[in-house]
């Protein structure tokens, strides 16, 4: 199982205050993710900048596409991102034709699993050429109490089967990194744990120390 | 039924063509929607200068919210939403911390229906204060040939009965109106319809004239 990346979630309102967080951050991370909060605040500019400023960071554009989706793909990869979200509730139309605007920029499509979906969906995003998805404990989840699981564990693991690369995401914290030792994970996602620490960029090398721990060097 | 409203979808990835529908265009309907296009290209701009040059109409933040619902909906409402949509596939307490910010701001949320969903949803949604939902005919799904049928029109009016108002989309024209003469339809929602007809007003007069016919003044 290969080492999962470390991406940088960015949901600040505002492009002044991610960039100050990408300032002391981009360097500990491998991937740098322009935040749907920081996207509806910001627009297309949020995802030109991290470009910008992250010109050998993987980019991606947390934009949860429901419809339209080449024509979100075309201005998202176009912006600069390698990368792009698609929420599990869009049609499987919209995926393929995400999917398909992304080839033709070298860019990838990642599903953004929340709520209802099902194995055959995996199976049927798979089937089209998906290869990542998201796997979430949202934040409104999470501050309702709700926590990683078995349940959880067991889903991702059949995810891993049917081919999907996960990246994981819910108050990951260094710590609970060993939780998803047996899982294909692409890369931990973490925004406020990383954001809001006193010491973040101590808290990015507590991470990598961690993945070096679990999953080996690069 | 009360009559339903009109509502003009602005997808365009700019905010000065969308304005310039809005100039021609936001007097002969009842709603202006910032559609996820604009908003994912323009950001908070793109609803904070409908609420400017429309002080008159209600105002959709087309953001299909999945998670963090209300600092988004505080986002939306503060910037001059009247009406921010949450996408099916959002947990119930996304759903449910949206509605409380929305009532907090005198706005409302709309559950935006893609994908899997179920009727046992519906009446979740109902059950914690939502009233509204949006069905849809993707433009993706549309533009690989599916159309409105009998289906879909059997589950409108499941929802009507559950208690939720439903503004319509994809592909609606003055003519597919009749269609919906028994569900409880609070809006058609026109984009392309009308932002791309050579004669756009004429396009409007004809949804009213129609609306009118079936159901009466307002």
């Amino acid at each position: 199982m290969s080492r999962p990346l470390l991406q940088l979630a960015l949901d600040h309102t505002d492009l002044h205050h991610a960039l100050r967080d990408v300032e002391l951050l981009a360097g500990h991370v491998d991937i740098v993710e322009a935040g749907t909060i920081l996207c509806l605040n910001e627009g297309l500019q949020a995802v030109r900048s991290l470009r910008t400023h992250c010109p050998d960071k993987i980019i991606v554009a947390d934009w949860k596409v429901a419809d339209a989706g080449e024509a979100l793909a075309q201005q998202a990869f176009s912006a600069g991102a390698n990368w792009m979200t698609v929420i599990c509730a869009a049609p499987l139309a919209t995926v393929e034709k995400a999917h398909q605007a992304a080839v033709q920029q070298n860019g990838e499509v990642q599903i953004e699993l929340f709520g209802n979906w099902t194995f055959d969906d995996a199976r049927a995003w798979h089937s089209i050429g998906i290869r990542q998805a998201i796997y979430h404990r949202g934040r409104d989840a999470q501050a309702s109490g709700q926590s990683w699981g078995e349940a959880d564990l067991a889903r991702m693991k059949v995810l891993s089967e049917i081919g999907l690369a996960l990246s994981v995401t819910g108050g990951i914290t260094p710590e609970s990194l060993t939780l998803f030792r047996d899982i294909n994970v692409k890369a931990f996602i973490a925004g406020r744990a990383l954001t809001t620490a006193s010491q973040p960029q101590q808290v990015a090398r507590a991470f990598h120390q961690q993945l070096t721990d679990i999953w080996g060097e690069y």
